[in-house]
């Protein structure tokens, strides 16, 4: 019998055609082909037929949290990807610095895309000129993790996450945070941001280390408000110990918000330079401890997001050379899906169907010899819905509960 | 991209194999065949799989309106797309000309098939004659729209939409209306269709357009009472601008009633005799400002509720000849399915699952070759319901709403 799982989600590997065939079909996978002939395949819906999710909503309905229960914001989970330990209520943004000039205008949401060493730099200046904040019973947390980007976090009493972003994603005149509704938390949230982007605006423009900069990093903007609850356990819903094997935050943060074990693997990045090939051997570890493993890969949804298809069959070549053979390597079950469609010619997330495959020793196979959205339409597994992922691999793995007797 | 979109709806299109194959099957339809090659067919259960829906509960839910919160009855509907204007709390009834003779026998349900003209002069002498119910704040419309057929509209306080119909679709005795419930609201509305039902029989009875009549129109039978509530417009709802090209005034009516733009063809009938090419056009020109046409064809229902098989043949060729080229000739996507199965041999309604394609430039293709039930059911769409095809077209044309970030 197979004991235990890895589940390979490939971030946005679903796409339509480029010009005759998608990326997957272009792609040379001689060990997923291989895999293939020995699984079923099908096609799935994350959420709902035709409906677009973002990652955060997709990754939890794949893991078995329906998102109309368990969303919780981008801002929280982005927080705990960064490590930062959130409690009940806080309220959590994504932040990033920027540069504001002229005045009052955002000229980079980026700040020229500043390097890692010196935000961190900069993340000391701001905590300490946030201090005088931190009074009666607020607290601020403001945490910068890669280049440009941060997480910011409010703890305290009569908080809400229900104000306006400050980065609007366009460049112009800066955003002031407001209330979204009429309760006296949200305007009192809103108060708090505001002052906060002024306090670390009068701190950071006169920051030394933005006397050289181009795009002096002298502003934090942030979005994806949210508050922080706590989930069940993954082990208790599930029943089974799971690890999680992610470079991205975001993913991270979604591991940490349902308990499961997070590995940190030295060079799983979620960039197109990440290493597969350690992320491979992490599984292979985990699942000596684990039932389940979970393995995420970033790369492809970038690609497509850049509308580089070249781009994305390079990577899934990679992903086939590089971490196929270590997982296959495994007694382990393998089930292969994408969270969506992100189409290269669009350039954004879609509501197209997403191939997924499920390889089990001695499994049902279908008789397919490629794994692609169009193979997938003639596949054992049929349309699933992304609910259905964690029913199937604890089935597999003989840890579903049995329904009646 | 693709901006817009068309949703053909080829009414009662799905049956059952006549001797060996179905009409979709047997139709030669080289334009649909082209179609096909670069599109994806599935198969839809308009509600859930197996239910045998109306015309309008399955035209509510494909158009994204679930029919157990919108579905206000057939007579509200057939109402609007008379052209009558309906207030909130309108109790609306379908009405039909018939024969009363002998004292107190239904001879005939369509008063001989009275032709429309004739029926458009009695009906002044019917908004003549019922007058005088027309106090304490009671408003009656009749209007009669094509042959025998008309609607009935109720306007005042203390209505109910909870009383039986005057015409049991059976020959005989004339039935009384009542109450079906034991409200005053429910006892007052049966009265005073009881009142009017006897009002224009008096008058009619001596009406100089029915002398020379085999079958007098002396007698206006109603059916299908439902109460007026207003639903939240297409637009809102969907986030697109929207028109509707149909001949029947049922379909006209839901597109009224979701806030369509409902658009008037020369011509379009809903006859067998309707004018496609006209529709076509019709087609084309809304798409200028419109991201989303609706395009209904009803004979092919017709022609299966008389048991004519090749008749639906035809008429499907005729479809695939005269209406299908045009549509093709746009940039838009083009969603072709019908509402339900109408089965020839069996003359009515069904639950069997209905044939869908969705072709759009550049878009996913499984290969099929031809458009029909057999097909259908290999294709990569899979199995889908109703309430997945506006999603679908919506992420298509790229107006879907993001689930999450």
């Amino acid at each position: 019998m197979t004991q235990n799982a890895i589940l390979l989600i490939i971030d946005g590997v679903g796409d339509l055609p480029s010009k005759k065939f998608t990326p997957l079909q272009m792609a040379k996978t001689p060990n997923m082909n291989e895999l293939t002939m020995n699984s079923v395949q099908g096609l799935m819906s994350p959420i709902a037929v035709g409906t677009v999710p973002g990652s955060d909503i997709a990754h939890l309905q794949i893991l078995g949290y329906a998102p109309e229960k368990y969303y919780i914001g981008r801002g929280p989970l982005e927080a705990l990807g960064a490590n930062v330990e959130l409690k009940e209520g806080d309220i959590a943004f994504r932040a990033n610095f920027a540069t504001l000039l002229f005045g009052n205008e955002i000229t980079d949401r980026r700040a020229g895309r500043i390097e890692s060493k010196t935000a961190k730099e900069l993340e000391n200046e701001i905590n300490q000129c946030i201090q005088n904040l931190n009074r009666n019973g607020l607290k601020i947390i403001f945490k910068s993790t890669v280049e440009h980007r941060g997480v910011l976090v409010l703890r305290g009493k009569n908080l809400s996450a229900n104000v306006s972003a400050t980065d609007s994603h366009k460049l112009g005149k800066l955003e002031i945070c407001k209330p979204l509704d009429s309760s006296a938390e949200a305007k009192k949230t809103a108060e708090i941001i505001n002052m906060f982007t002024k306090i670390v605006h009068e701190k950071l423009k006169k920051s030394k280390l933005n006397l050289k900069r181009e795009f002096p990093a002298n502003i934090v903007l942030v979005r994806g408000a949210g508050i922080y609850r706590s989930a069940p356990k993954f082990e208790e819903v599930h029943g089974i110990k799971s690890a999680c094997i992610a470079g991205g935050a975001l993913y991270k943060g979604i591991a940490h918000y349902l308990g499961m074990n997070v590995i940190e693997v030295k060079g799983a990045n979620a960039t197109k330079n990440t290493d597969l090939h350690a992320k491979g051997l992490a599984a292979q570890k985990a699942l000596e401890k684990c039932d389940f493993v979970f393995v995420h890969v970033k790369a492809t949804d970038s690609f497509s997001h850049d509308g580089d298809v070249k781009g994305k069959v390079k990577f899934i070549e990679k992903i086939d050379k590089e971490l196929i053979p270590l997982l296959k390597k495994t007694d382990a079950a393998l089930i292969i899906t994408g969270d969506h469609s992100t189409v290269c010619a669009l350039r954004r997330h879609t509501g197209y169907d997403v191939p997924i495959l499920v390889y089990e020793k001695n499994g049902r196979k279908d008789g397919l010899k490629k794994f692609d959205e169009i193979s997938a339409m003639k596949g054992g597994l049929g349309h699933i819905l992304g609910k259905d992922v964690m029913p199937i691999i604890l089935n597999i793995i003989g840890k579903a509960k049995i329904y009646g007797s």
